[in-house]
């Protein structure tokens, strides 16, 4: 999907939400255990309720690979249900040297055809530049990242006067373009998301952190929607495990709906 | 396997050589194509070929993720097959928050039952905490690594007078202790490695770049061997791609065995 496409459902759907997948095998409602496949199943449900409030949905691949080859089936089976005109996400968060990096990028490019793929700038660009030559394809790297383990390396100060996580996605800005890279940037931290914006003023931001981290989608917004909104908001456990009855997905359901009337009154306040 | 037990193969094989399993199905001999397994059949004699030559094994995930289920299954025969007195290492270069993280230890310690898993710390301390409360396994992770790309970020200055390298270096040393982590560190900077060792004397490190990458093994071994040698150095295409006729283990054989006489010759240099 390019960036055109995906700027236009989110004006369609007047919606930023994505809907992460975390889906637990430990966590899902007990009733989907008899299932062949349980997690499928759960997400297959959570996609069929929510997939006309959500522009995305992201796959946490740590979820699915800790059940082995099952897990990866699940992982299959759930992106190729979902809808192709929603954008799919591969939170896998790898980083490696470039021929390495050329069999990441075909495991989230081709043998599981995602649109995105997560990944950890740390190695630097020859770990990131072959995930670049896929036609509208996208890597989604690491820069401000909501956790408290942040501060530890991202927050470094450096002797150019910058910390190390806007020297991080200065520089990763200049591999590619808005039309290829985003950055993961942390909810939780809105007035750093402010300032991130005079260096990437144009890039699509992956935002996590709201809801269950405590961050705030207004001042999320506020902060940093630029003129084509620029923002895919991920909201995981509190959408997909807002019930643990069967009625599952129906809570899913009200859940991702508030969610994304919020999004439509602050679409709604700018001209897009 | 534990310190202990790792130390005492090193001194018993004469070797701290690791032979990386990238084991890309486009580049192993023809022939082997027609197996119901071609990748596990060709591991399985380059294990036996080599087991008796080297302390460690590393199954570099993205060879296998890259043929997505089945994958996964060579992967899983692989890691079984491999005698257990060998340091088995997942090179998955992971790293996410807690919970994810969490995932991501069972995936490569009880699913996969992998003795080390390498790690990206660049989320910090909550992205490595989880892997490290498991008994006798390991956290590898990145601190210096080989690359061309490794200038971007890892040689970035800091205010306190440190390479970013050498601070996340430090910091992640202060999570645990050298009995459950190791360090990615690359051999084409061995003077470096020398200025490493006064940060972490103790400290196992993990050492590819050398053969393909261009690293010297014995610059390595005098810059960074300690007291009970402290290394395991890598080489996974020149020993595992030797040849690409059915002679491929033999010759994979006799590429181990130079590597091995270098290394009881640079061993017995040193009392250990």
């Amino acid at each position: 999907m390019n960036r055109k496409e995906l700027t236009s459902n989110i004006i369609s759907k007047q919606s930023f939400l994505c809907v992460g997948l975390d889906s637990d095998i430990n966590k899902i409602p007990k009733h989907l255990i008899s299932y062949p496949d349980p997690v499928f199943e759960f997400n297959r449900q959570i996609i069929d309720a929510t997939k006309d409030l959500c522009v995305s949905y992201k796959i946490n691949t740590a979820f699915y690979e800790s059940r082995g080859t099952k897990g990866w089936e699940s992982m299959e089976r759930t992106l190729h249900y979902i809808p192709k005109d929603i954008f799919t996400i591969a939170d896998a968060k790898r980083g490696d040297i470039g021929n390495t990096a050329t069999h990441y990028a075909r495991t989230f490019f081709e043998t599981l055809p995602f649109d995105a793929v997560t990944l950890s700038p740390y190695m630097g660009e020859d770990s990131i530049r072959p995930f670049l030559e896929f036609d509208n394809k996208w890597a989604i790297l690491l820069g401000l990242t909501s956790n408290p383990g942040a501060k530890d390396f991202q927050f470094i100060q450096t002797t150019s006067g910058h910390k190390v996580y806007q020297e991080v996605i200065a520089k990763c800005a200049s591999w590619g373009s808005p039309d290829n890279i985003m950055f993961v940037t942390g909810a939780t931290r809105s007035e750093l998301l402010q300032d991130l914006r005079t260096i990437i003023p144009n890039h699509f931001l992956l935002v996590p952190g709201i809801g269950a981290q405590g961050g705030s989608l207004d001042q999320t917004f506020e902060a940093a929607a630029n003129d084509d909104i620029g923002l895919i908001i991920n909201s995981s456990r509190d959408i997909i495990f807002a019930d643990s009855t069967e009625n599952f997905a129906e809570a899913a359901k009200t859940k991702a709906q508030l969610v994304q009337n919020q999004m439509r009154t602050l679409m709604s306040h700018i001209k897009v």
